[in-house]
C-alpha cells in the first residue's frame, strides 16, 4: 500500500526541489521518513519534490512513534512528551541544494539528532561510555568542532569554510522548518497546552532598552576545575571528570563531558528562542592530551559562565539538577534525568511559561529591531571569523617568526662576544660578558614572544569561539520570531485573531529579551577580555623592557 | 732595446705565476710598469712570471719618474718624495690567481691608485669636480662600498662576497708585497734616512697591557654638520659640502668629500702600521638623496671620531691642515697641500719618527701577541659580517613583517568595532570606541616597529662598517711586522745585525701600540653603541607599553 498524506494547509514552493501543495490535496509519499521536517512525495499535479511534514497529515496508521513525534506539530495532539530536536541546531536545508561537504555535515547532524533521541529513551544507555566513541557524529555542535584544536595554522578559524557557510544569517531563513519545528507556529496557532506552575513562570520585563529577561534574583557562579582522568571496567575505559562547584550550594559535584552533552540536548529542545551556549568540541582522539584538556576546560568555563549568567537558563530545573545532584547518588540522578526527559514545558509549551510586560510591543518596531540585530549578527559573524584568523596567524608568527628573529639577534650578539673573548685583556672582559648577556637576553625575549599568545591571544580566541556558537543559534531564533510575525500578518488579512497577536507578542518579547541579553553579555565579555588582552600585552612588553634593562645594566661595569 | 733588470736579492717564488730570482741574476722585463710592487719578466732560466720590483734594479735609464718612485725602495736613493701608494689598501694580488670578479676589483684599485698619484702631482687637478665622476673607480676604499646603501635586503652585508673574500686575514699574507711596499723592509735594512724634527717625534710608551701610543696631550673632537649642496659653474656642477668644527680651534671649515679623499690618500701613504679609518663609500649617482647624505654624514662622523681619537693620526700635520685651514684662503690651502704631498716622513721614514720605550720588547712575546691578534681579527671579521647580516635582516623584518602583523591585528580590532557599531545602544558605544582605539593603537605600534631600526640597528650597522674597514687594514699591518721579524731571524742566522733588531723593535712597538689602540677604541665604541642600542630598544618597548596603556584606559568608561 502506497504511503499517502493529506495537506492540512497551503504551501507554496520557494526553492528548487520543493513542491507546492493545496489544503486537502492528496499526496503520495516516497517514504515515511521525515528529514528535518521535510517529506518527499508527489502532489496531485504530478510534481515530485519536498514539502513540510507539518503541513500534511499522513494517512497510513502504521507509522512508528518516532515519526509521529516529528509530525505531531500539525496533528493537533499536542507537544506532550515531544522529544523532537532543537530549533537551535542548524535547520536542515534541503540536500539537493547542498554541496557534497554540506550534505555530509547535514548527515552528521541527523546522526546526532538520532543519537539524542535514542539516548533519551533509556537510562541504560547512560552508562555507555560516550566519551569513547570514535566517531565525530556525537558532537553536540558540529558547527563548533573540528578546527579549534588545530593550533596556529592559517586555517585556524573555529569554523571551517563549510561551517561558515551554514552559519550566516541569510542562509537559514527557510520560512518553515525552524518556525514549525521549534513549536513557534503551534504556539502561535494556540495549539500548545500545558499547566504552568508558578515556579516555572518566566518574566519578561521592560528595561531601558526594551524587553529584558527578569534578572535571576539569586545569581550564582560555578567553577570548573581539576579535569582528572577516571577509569572504569578495570582500566578498560577511561574518561575525564570535571569538578564543578556552584557558588549557591558550595557543594562539589563531578561531571563528565557526556553529562554536559546530555544537558545541552535537554536545553536545546526546551528553549526555542534562547541561545544555548555551544559546548566545546568533543574530540574522539587525543582527548587526554594536556593541551586538549586545558582547551576543553577553558571552553567549559566559558560555557558555564554563559549558563549561570543567563536569567532563564541558569534557573531551569534540568540545569539545577545537573549542578546540584550528588555525584554519588545514582538514584537521585536517574530520577532527575527521567523528569527532565519527560518535561512538558519544552518547545511550543515553553512559550506558555513566558509572562510578557503589561503593554504589548509595537510589532513594526519589533520587526525593525530584529532586522537591525540580524544585520548585526551577520556582520559580527563575518568579522570575528576574520579576527580569529588574524590573531591566530599573529600567534603563529610570534611562536615561529618573531621568536626566531629575536633569537637570531641574540645569537649574533653571542657571536660578537665570542669573537671579543679572544681578547682577554682585563679591560675587555666586562664588555665581553655584557655582550654575551645581551645575547642571552634576546634569546629569552624570543622565548617570551613564543609563550605570549597563550596568555593573551588564546583567551580572545576562546571568547570568539563561544560567540561563534551563539551567532550560529540566532538565525533560528530570528526565524521563529519572523515566522510568528508573518503568521500574524496572514491572520490580520483574514481578520481572524483569537489570541494570535498576543502570542506573537510573547514570542517577540522573548526574542527581544534574548537579543538584549546577548548584547549585555557581549559588552561585558568583550570589555573584560580586551582589558585582559591589553593588560597581558602590557606586562609582556614590560617584561621585555625589564630584561633589556638588566642587559643594559651589565655595561655599567664595562 | 729590451728592458733589463738585475736582481738585488734572492727571491723564492711562493705562488703560481711568480718566478724565483737569484741575487745578481739578469732579467728581461716585459714592461717597465710596476703593478702593486710587482714586475713581469723572464729570468735567466727562461721562466716567465712575476717578481717583486723592489728586489731588482732596472738597468735602463729612460724610466719615467713615476715608475722610479715605485722602485726606489731598493735603489738606495732614499724615500724622499716617495709617493708610492699605501700599504694599507689591499695588496695587489697577482691577477692570474684571481677570479674574474676579484680581478675586476683589483683593476678598480689600480685605477684608484693611479688617480691618487695623478692628483698629487698637480694643483690644477684640484679644481676638477671629482664628485662628478660617474665611475666607482674613485672609491677610496673598495672594500667598504657598494652594499651599505642597499637598505634591508638579505644581502645587506656591507661587503659583498667578493669583498669578504679579499678582507679575510689569511688572504693578504703575501710575504713580500706589503712589507716591501710599506717601506718596512727598507727601514729594517737601514735604508731609510731623513731628518726628524722634535715636533714630529712619535712616542710609544709602556702601558699596563704593553706598548701604547703616547696619548695626545691636547685631545680634541670635531663635529661634522650640515651637509649642504653647493653649485659652481653657474649650476653646471654641484657637490656636497660639510661643515667641520674642531673643538680645539672652534673655527668652522667647509670641506668636500674630495678633500677627505685626498687626506685619506696622504694618511695611507704616510703611516705604514697605522689603521687609517676608511672613508664612507663614494657614490656616483644619487649622492644628493637624503638617505645617502645622512648615511655618508654618519660615516664621516665615525671617521672623524676615529681620526681625532687616534694619538698619532689626530696630531699629524696634514690632518691639522685639513681641519684648520680656512675654507676661503685658497693660497694657504695650496701651500699646505703641496707641503703634505712633499712630506719626507712617509713610509719607511715614518718609522724614523718613532721613539720606542727604553726596554726593547721580547720578540718571542711580540710574535705570540701578534698571532693572537691575527686570530682575533679573523674571528671578529667573520662574526661582524654575520652580525651585520642578521641585524639588517631583523631590521627588514621589523619594517615589513612585524609592521604588517601589528597592523593586521589593529585592523582586525577595527573590524570588531565596526561590527559592534551596528549596535548603537548607549551601553555599547564606549566599548565600540575603546575597541576602535585599540585598533588604532596596534596600527601605531606597527609603525613604531617600522621606524625603530633607524634608531637602533642603523647605528650598530654604521659601527660595524667602520670596524670592517679597520679589519681590512690589519692584515697588512701584521704583515709588515711579520716581515720584519722574519728578516731579523734571517739576519740572526747570518750573525749580521747593524741595528736590525733595534729597528725591528720599533716596528713591533708601533704595531703593538696600534693593536692596543684598536682594542681600546673597540671596547669604547662597542660599549657605547650597545648601550645606545639597548637604551633605544627600552624606550621603544616603553613607547609600545604607553600606547597600550592608553588603549587600556579607554575601557574604564566601557
Amino acid at each position: 500500500m502506497a504511503l499517502r498524506a493529506r495537506a492540512l494547509y497551503d504551501f507554496t514552493a520557494e526553492n528548487p526541489g520543493e513542491i507546492s501543495v493545496r489544503e486537502n490535496e492528496l499526496l503520495t509519499l516516497y517514504s515515511e521518513e521525515v528529514v528535518e521536517g521535510w517529506l518527499e512525495g508527489t502532489n496531485a499535479s504530478g510534481e515530485t519534490g519536498l514539502f513540510p511534514a507539518s503541513y500534511v497529515e499522513i494517512l497510513n496508521s502504521h507509522l512508528d512513534a518516532n515519526i509521529s513525534q516529528n509530525n505531531n506539530g500539525t496533528s493537533g495532539d499536542g507537544y506532550y512528551g515531544n522529544h523532537s530536536t532543537s530549533s537551535q541546531s542548524h535547520p536542515m536545508e534541503v540536500p539537493k541544494t547542498s554541496t557534497p561537504t554540506h550534505a555530509a555535515s547535514c548527515a552528521a547532524q541527523v546522526h546526532q539528532r538520532l543519537s539524542y533521541q535514542t539516548s533519551q529513551g533509556s537510562d541504560d544507555d547512560w552508562d555507555d561510555d560516550w566519551d569513547d566513541s570514535s566517531t565525530v557524529a556525537d558532537m553536540p555542535a558540529v558547527s563548533q568542532g573540528k578546527d579549534g584544536q588545530s593550533g596556529y595554522s592559517l586555517n585556524t578559524s573555529p569554523r571551517s569554510h563549510q561551517q561558515k557557510g551554514s552559519a550566516t544569517v541569510g542562509r537559514n531563513l527557510n520560512r518553515f522548518s525552524t518556525f514549525v519545528k521549534s513549536g513557534g507556529e503551534a504556539f502561535l496557532l494556540g495549539e500548545a497546552a500545558g499547566f504552568v506552575k508558578d515556579g516555572d513562570k518566566i518574566f519578561v520585563v521592560m528595561g531601558d532598552c526594551g524587553p529584558e529577561w527578569q534578572e535571576n534574583p539569586y545569581p550564582f557562579a560555578c567553577t570548573v576545575d581539576d579535569p582528572t582522568k577516571q577509569t572504569k571496567f578495570k582500566g578498560m575505559k577511561s574518561y575525564m571528570s570535571y569538578k564543578l562547584t556552584p557558588s549557591h550550594t558550595q557543594s562539589q559535584v563531578q561531571r563528565r563531558y557526556k553529562h554536559f552533552d546530555w544537558l545541552y540536548a535537554r536545553l536545546v529542545e526546551k528553549f526555542p528562542v534562547i541561545s544555548v551556549p555551544h559546548l566545546p568540541e568533543k574530540q574522539a582522539t587525543g582527548r587526554f592530551e594536556e593541551d586538549f584538556i586545558s582547551k576543553r576546560r577553558k571552553g567549559l568555563i566559558w560555557w558555564m559562565n554563559h549558563m549561570t549568567t543567563h536569567p532563564v537558563l541558569s534557573r531551569c530545573d534540568v540545569f539545577q539538577h545537573f549542578l546540584t545532584c550528588s555525584s554519588n547518588d545514582e538514584k537521585e540522578w536517574k530520577q532527575g534525568k527521567r523528569k527532565a526527559e519527560k518535561d512538558d514545558m519544552v518547545g511550543a509549551n515553553f512559550f506558555l511559561t513566558i509572562s510578557p510586560p503589561a503593554v504589548p510591543l509595537d510589532l513594526q518596531e519589533v520587526e525593525s529591531k530584529v532586522e537591525v540585530f540580524k544585520t548585526f549578527t551577520k556582520k559580527m559573524d563575518e568579522n570575528i571569523i576574520q579576527v580569529n584568523v588574524t590573531i591566530n596567524e599573529f600567534a603563529r608568527k610570534q611562536i615561529t617568526g618573531f621568536k626566531k628573529e629575536y633569537q637570531r639577534v641574540g645569537q649574533s650578539f653571542r657571536l660578537l662576544s665570542q669573537a671579543f673573548e679572544l681578547d682577554q685583556q682585563p679591560y675587555s672582559v666586562p664588555l665581553n660578558q655584557a655582550i654575551a648577556f645581551t645575547g642571552e637576553a634576546y634569546e629569552a625575549i624570543g622565548d617570551y614572544f613564543a609563550e605570549q599568545p597563550r596568555q593573551d591571544i588564546d583567551p580572545i580566541s576562546d571568547l570568539l569561539a563561544i560567540y561563534q556558537g551563539h551567532l550560529t543559534n540566532f538565525p533560528d531564533i530570528i526565524h521563529v520570531q519572523k515566522g510568528a510575525l508573518t503568521k500574524v500578518k496572514e491572520c490580520q488579512h483574514g481578520v481572524v485573531d483569537g489570541g494570535v497577536s498576543e502570542r506573537c507578542n510573547i514570542i517577540s518579547c522573548a526574542t527581544l529579551a534574548e537579543i538584549q541579553h546577548f548584547h549585555r553579555t557581549r559588552v561585558r565579555d568583550f570589555k573584560a577580555q580586551m582589558q585582559h588582552y591589553l593588560q597581558q600585552q602590557i606586562s609582556f612588553f614590560q617584561r621585555i623592557t625589564g630584561k633589556l634593562e638588566e642587559a643594559l645594566h651589565m655595561y655599567d661595569q664595562a
